[in-house]
């Protein structure tokens, strides 16, 4: 069966977490008077984002789920469908695993003791945010030192910055935690970026007014279903595209299902290593079809433990861990009991390398390996004792290749970050990797949807190039409040800093004596003796 | 149309470079009785080789052409189709231009004249071989330092190795020239591990007695010719395929040009991240669903600039240059007149950045370009009056990837290679990245072919799983002779080394003198003044 549209042809084979960039972007061409359809290669919608129901959780998010201040796309998209957002619970105390011991603390950031520590991790994330403010977010390979940065490694880059081990090992759990990846994988230029375009260093990994504040009641594929829902018959399930034809006038697209599909123009909105599933007629242009063997995607497990009761909020814990030890499966944590204090349930993540060391225990030895952690971190046995668990191992997925987003290994970004939206011939590019606001997220997936619809609109002469990249008005309900730093953050000087001025200043005492003294003798203070 | 094959299903869609791997497997199981078929994606046989044939250069190599001492496979089977080999060129004087001056040397690798270069050049060569003696060919994770060095790139080694910017330089080079990728983008164990396969930096960078040594009357594309022929219509051309289904008794394979293939077993004979060109059922398991997006190739453009005249070696020049300019697109250049000295011709490569820093060029503004250096580095205008051009982008192949071969980002090797050839069910791999022997190259395509058949005949019980892994004899017609060091490559200090020594003497030759002078006075020959 061959099914021509006069107008326009989306498709999301493979989208993911970026579950709304196909659909959000059919969802405006369909506003904009358009005829688009979305090809999707699963049998459900949401890709990234997957709600489960069921009666042990009433519903479960196992991928994408956090939203929060300033994501304001995905926010303006749930209010349009009524879908309402509640707050990750963050009332009680976070908790700091390191070394075998917890300390309990509140904020986005475990706080150190130690106050070489502490100088060594305020310089550390100050730089990072500062080298952050250097990078163009629309295009960072334009940055000043972009060259540079991109042919380092944020391992490497720590073994520059860092002057403790302290410092260091709580450095590789942020890059673990916000990419899904190893310092020693990714590109310092790329992951400065990352957490740049999202923010900086306290709006990305911040609980309370960062990424991580709130998720949506009912879970958060609701988003894509309820685009799916309006789209109704233009959105194909199980349609994973293999082929597609620019030799004529019309784009041909053939789905694995057999069917063909034609269209004015295609926007491919998949992570971009996922473009490979396809076979192209014209072959890609050489930077772009080397650029998707270039981008893989992360690696992370998210697990779900439930319990009868919320045993660590009457311990005065939040749920949130942050967890240090290299035999802990889990680096992250947080509460995921329900907003009405139903289904206790504490959510965590395994995370880069031991994603990739642990994929092979079978669920069951995982779960006991997490209640073990859990019961150290929490100092209680009740946490061995779990009612149900939910997990879902992302780099299993065909269709997805890993979680959350892409990461750039070093040398990528400069080279080949240029073509990642670079239309070729009739096909467009979506998929939150092409975002420059929350790209990773479902924030930059509705981004990146969005902008390839107008770019779309705009090749159809329906638009004028500069209504392509259009800024999103605040969310009145999920406000964001400026992360205001103290004078210390600002002014404590970093190991090296505070080193040199013990050096310079024992000098300076010694020859701030011998001044003070010259100076009192000429005036007199000292009495001459002549 | 449904075509079952009683017995194997070979394919070898995207075989590159590797052309024998997967028509040296099928070459195998015929041999043995079984009854193979091959579908290859492109309109003809040979991957990564591609000899082309026209007027102007009779025949040319566009891909893969070199071979050499111990790639004793390749040199079987070229020998069991009477192809034969001959010596490129390397008779007269090589050249290595740098900072803007050639100099003309004989060997394997220019010489250093400064001598602080000399130690740091000589060290660091020494020190990637000691290293490499480290690792096994078959098991790179398995080294004892490989988690170490996996976190590496080759850019830090150098960091920490070198010395002096003239040893920093050519290791880039070397790197570029090896592996067509930068020495920030691969991992320091698999680039290790690389050169120790192919038998070591001398072996590997060499023309004679190494991996250059030779090339095949006629064009490296008979060879798979050859076999094609062999297996007659079982050779499927234009067959992409984008499905496997292991999901019945027999594997399930379906091709862009819409033919179905059911097999008992199936050897996938691509580079690894064209894997993700198929649409797998049941998906793959999560470590080799995740390698596959973590292996790009390398990116290269070919270059042959014909001349009417063999000029260069009128001018004692054989044709190789070495060239460090960052400004040039070439890197290396040998001699490609054909081997009765007719259609003179340089070859050169464009390398890892500088290939896809002048991809956007026009051809003719590239022939410009390396018209122009060549020009510079053999001192003559002639160079710049060609009278034909041939070159080959391998980054626009889309079966392809790139070339020669897959490289390894930091972190991959130790973490995924383990399923780098691990069988997936019904589903064997091939491809000349998968071998333990000049992996990369014609011979590891072979010798992964031949593993890969054996292997399904082990599975079959037709052969003994010691039997899988063969030694190849050596061709008697390409001895290889050792490599045999000086005493002053063995012993040369390092700069550090040499450095440390300064000190120490200095230290020492005062000690000794005070020490010389109490013995003296012990024994009485300095008079005591009593």
């Amino acid at each position: 069966m061959i099914e021509e549209r006069k107008c326009i042809l989306m498709f999301a084979s493979c989208s993911c977490l970026c579950p709304p960039a196909g659909l959000s972007a059919a969802k405006l061409l369909k506003a904009s008077g358009l005829d688009p359809v979305v090809l999707e290669a699963r049998d459900r919608v949401g890709g990234r984002t997957f709600t489960v129901q069921n009666k042990e959780t009433k519903w479960v998010d196992l991928g994408g789920a956090y939203i929060g201040p300033t994501q304001n796309r995905i926010l303006r998209l749930a209010k349009e469908y009524g879908i309402k957002t509640y707050k990750v619970n963050e009332q009680e105390n976070l908790v700091h695993y390191v070394n075998g011991k917890s300390y309990p603390f509140k904020g986005s950031f475990p706080p150190m003791w130690n106050p070489i520590a502490l100088m060594d991790f305020n310089n550390l994330f100050r730089t990072m945010d500062k080298m952050g403010q250097e990078i163009p977010k629309e295009a960072p390979w334009r940055a000043p030192h972009a060259e540079e940065w991109d042919k380092m490694t944020m391992q490497e880059l720590f073994e520059k910055l860092c002057w403790t081990s302290t410092a260091r090992r709580f450095a590789r759990l942020f890059v673990n935690v916000n990419v899904t990846s190893e310092p020693y994988e990714v590109s310092a230029l790329w992951f400065l970026w990352y957490v740049k375009q999202c923010g900086g260093t306290m709006r990305i990994f911040s609980t309370t007014n960062g990424g991580q504040e709130r998720k949506f009641v009912g879970g958060s594929s609701q988003v894509s279903e309820c685009m799916a829902r309006e789209l109704g018959d233009r959105v194909k399930l199980q349609s994973p595209v293999y082929r597609i034809d620019q030799t004529g006038d019309l784009v041909v697209v053939e789905t694995v299902d057999k069917q063909t599909y034609k269209a004015k123009y295609v926007i491919v909105a998949t992570p971009p290593g996922l473009n490979l599933k396809m076979h192209f007629n014209p072959e890609l242009p050489p930077l772009r079809n080397q650029l998707i063997h270039r981008v893989p995607m992360g690696s992370v497990i998210k697990c779900m433990v439930y319990y009868r009761e919320n045993f660590w909020r009457k311990k005065g814990y939040c749920g949130s861990m942050v967890i240090e030890d290299e035999g802990a499966p889990i680096g992250l944590t947080l509460d995921d009991t329900k907003p009405d204090g139903t289904v206790p349930c504490i959510m965590g993540f395994i995370l880069a390398h031991k994603c990739r060391k642990l994929c092979s225990l079978s669920k069951e030895e995982r779960l006991r390996r997490i209640c073990e952690i859990y019961s150290r971190v929490l100092g209680t046995e009740e946490a061995l004792h779990p009612v149900h668990y939910e997990e879902k191992n992302w780099c299993e997925e065909e269709y997805s290749g890993g979680c959350y987003t892409a990461y750039f290994p070093p040398g990528i970004l400069t080279q080949y970050g240029r073509v990642l939206r670079e239309p070729v011939g009739k096909l467009y590019f979506a998929g939150t990797e092409t975002a420059t606001e929350w790209s990773g997220y479902m924030e930059g997936a509705v981004q990146a949807g969005e902008r390839a619809a107008r770019e779309v609109m705009c090749a159809m002469g329906k638009l004028h190039p500069n209504q392509i990249w259009q800024p999103e008005p605040e969310n009145e309900e999920v406000p964001a409040c400026p992360f205001v730093t103290t004078f210390w953050e600002r002014n404590l000087p970093s190991v090296s800093g505070f080193l040199k001025f013990m050096g310079v200043s024992t000098f300076l005492s010694a020859a701030a004596a011998a001044a003070a003294g010259l100076v009192a003798y000429k005036k007199g203070i000292i009495p001459h003796r002549s």
